[in-house]
């Protein structure tokens, strides 16, 4: 029998298909994370947001609907955007979008809620400017310098990408700032988020490849950069979003991130947690109710002038007992009694060649010490054979690996590199084995538990 | 262990509190049963429409949200309300409440689906008219002469309940024809519905009893009558509600009920399987996610001058393997393998005293062949004793009874009488037992069987 892929504790909704998280925020007590859901398919036919909420982004409620697509101006979707606490209000700014006769019309609208149940939408608040064209969405907002700011992923009239900028006094009423960062390489900018870290600018993105004469998404991922954000101006030091462009994970699965603050200031990540391609959803969803989750929530910070994530110190919670190694010659051999467990590893002096695999080959995790490169393999389950990401690795000095029932999230080096990936759980007897290690290197592996709270 | 309550083949949400049946319908292929839904409490505190959907009236997919309170017009709730198919879009009528510094308002509105996924509000029609007070909601919308009606629950000025009927050529815009029917004993009327059998116009009704100066709702019940409807004055012959009045159900649990036409013709009637008070719903929801469901689909149909109901034939689906009986001196026992069965008595000549008594006295029926009467008796789960339900029953010829988890609904002589009630499930065991019957009664009993369709 195959293992279900029914997550243990990450975010997915009950039935349908999760894509972007959307309106992560702390109101009243709660986090919120929204997502954009089709509830009736687990494809793209229907857009809406969905929610769920937890007091300590680690054990979630699931709610249902949020916002539906039930207005003139949001009836072909309700799309991404991000929420704001204002005046003891939950602020909810999203895309709504119509198509009619073929034609896309993107607005960008605001709902309202006062208890977290209820969001009443108050309507467009303005529509796409002059020099854009309607592949205008993903609104998010943030207050700084006195104002509150919107950045926005757009495609320009010239067919190249572009975040624009709005600013306004009371988040309802919105002036063009302009184009905050343009793209020469891709026909779109998907998912922008901007907000500060200390003094330094971080600018999240997606850019995205299209096919503009037949107006097709081709290939996107997510990617940040490091710069200074004039809020007097309201401009960035580098706006070229071509340059000093840097992947935010190494994984194969991870897109249309978005950040909120905990109310103790750290700020905070959350993905969608897939690039899978049409053929691969396919597969992975059969005789599932549901296909797609968001990625853990990931703490935010800049080391040696890199952006780099750990886990919320919340998901502690989750450590359960400690598993005992079995040792052998090659190296340990860890048997969880389920998928969902938690791996450090630390190698203070670094490691020499290493090699983590899952399950038989579901997954492999490679450091060659001597190419300084890390390879993260998964089987494919669409065709016989393998994928890969390698990425450039000078030392390996710690590994964090958090898995759930079918997915990894590995974090290197203490957050210098994170890989994200689906698995394809094959494997019924969970079956972790290390090779490679030496007597300075330290492993633990940790059952999770999802107590009730 | 106390059994759980969930229903194995009733309508009921995944979470949270359902009540009346709203927008009953047949459009594209299938069966649409929407009903008013709290999702996050199981009490009163929000509504919206959930629905779910079914090619047979017997097996239902659930869907979630299908109307949300998200505009300033309906939002402190998306009360009940009807649909009808027009120009092959689903259009649902429903009350926008309001609520602001404790006054109420109410509005009739529409939303239109092509699809039966999206449903795209366009907004209030009319508000409350002159003559009545906010306790104004529930409308029914039908064709007949060449014209759509609307029948609304109402509260007069008097402070007395009325039916109220409008006329439309295009179920949009709407004249208000006046009251349809009044009553002078009860406070508000809720829920109407009109519609003709053959040609005789059925009005059902629940009249509701309130204390006015304190606005509060104090005692209700479901009721019909049998009268004539002119389409061309738009009147019923019989316009006093409070005479002719007949109760649609003699058990405890039966409210609020809407009717559909199948394509074939049929009438059907669905009711919110409650009556139950404050208290019983505390005890009756405890560890359990959900309270309250739909009573099975019914058909409705007059036989010597009295509304019948009789369990719509798709259900015969459901009919499992035959369970045989125990004999012994006192009568039958059946133990079925679940606690959701179907049992059918017919006692050609009529029954002289009968018992049926399931679960070691969760409830029983019982016929006084002397006093004439037919009693219902359930276990109360709030205090000690049990609650019992009585009605004249002249002869008892047939026995239907179809038995959920946790509820039973009891149609008496070919449906002639009906008793929906929801139980408490004490009993692991399921043990049916009856007595006093004599050798020309048959008894069979089915087990009920859910095959995924």
């Amino acid at each position: 029998m195959i293992p279900s892929k029914k997550q243990y504790w990450h975010i997915e909704p009950d039935r349908g298909l999760l894509n972007d998280p959307n309106g992560l925020s702390w109101f009243h007590g709660l986090y919120y994370a929204f997502f954009q859901w089709n509830r009736f398919e687990k494809n793209h036919s229907h857009k809406e947001w969905g929610y769920c909420t937890s007091p300590d982004l680690t054990h979630w409620t699931f709610h249902g609907s949020a916002l539906l697509p039930d207005q003139s101006y949001d009836a072909q979707g309700v799309y991404s955007g991000s929420a704001l606490v204002i005046d003891d209000a939950l602020h909810l700014f999203y895309t709504g979008n119509v198509k009619q006769d073929g034609q896309r019309r993107s607005s960008q609208c605001l709902a309202i809620s006062t208890d977290g149940q209820h969001f009443l939408k108050t309507g467009p608040m303005f529509t796409t400017p002059d020099g854009y064209t309607e592949h205008f969405r993903d609104p998010k907002v943030f207050y700084a310098g006195g104002k509150y700011w919107m950045v926005i992923g757009a495609q320009q009239r010239t067919g190249k990408g572009a975040i624009v900028l709005f600013s306004s006094s009371d988040a309802q009423h919105w002036n063009l700032v302009g184009p905050l960062a343009q793209s020469e390489a891709c026909q779109m900018i998907e998912c922008p988020d901007l907000f500060l870290i200390d003094d330094t600018a971080v600018l999240l993105y997606c850019p995205q490849w299209r096919d503009n004469a037949h107006d097709l998404a081709l290939h996107s991922f997510a990617a940040y950069k490091l710069t200074h954000f004039d809020t007097a101006a309201g401009t960035l030091d580098d706006r070229n979003l071509d340059d000093n462009q840097h992947l935010l994970d190494q994984g194969f699965d991870f897109y249309a991130p978005q950040t909120l603050q905990t109310p103790d200031g750290r700020r905070v990540i959350l993905g969608w947690m897939s690039r899978m391609e049409d053929a691969q959803e396919a597969v992975f969803c059969q005789n599932e109710p549901r296909i797609h989750c968001l990625t853990m929530p990931r703490e935010l910070f800049i080391k040696d002038g890199k952006l780099c994530q750990r886990p919320v110190r919340e998901l502690s919670t989750l450590l359960g007992a400690t598993v005992s190694p079995e040792r052998s010659d090659s190296g340990l051999r860890f048997a969880p009694s389920h998928r969902y467990f938690r791996l450090m590893l630390e190698a203070p002096t670094g490691c020499s060649d290493l090699e983590l695999s899952f399950g038989d080959g579901e997954w492999r995790f490679i450091y060659d010490a001597q190419q300084k490169v890390g390879t993260l393999t998964r089987r494919s389950w669409v065709q016989d054979g393998e994928e890969t990401r390698s990425f450039a690795l000078e030392t390996c000095t710690a590994l964090e690996l958090w898995s759930d029932q079918s997915s990894i999230e590995l974090f290197v080096n203490g957050g210098a590199h994170v890989l994200s990936a689906r698995v394809f759980p094959t494997a019924s007897q969970p079956d972790l084995r290390i090779s490679g290690i030496d007597a300075r290197t330290t492993v633990q592996v940790n059952e999770l538990c999802m107590n009730e709270n």
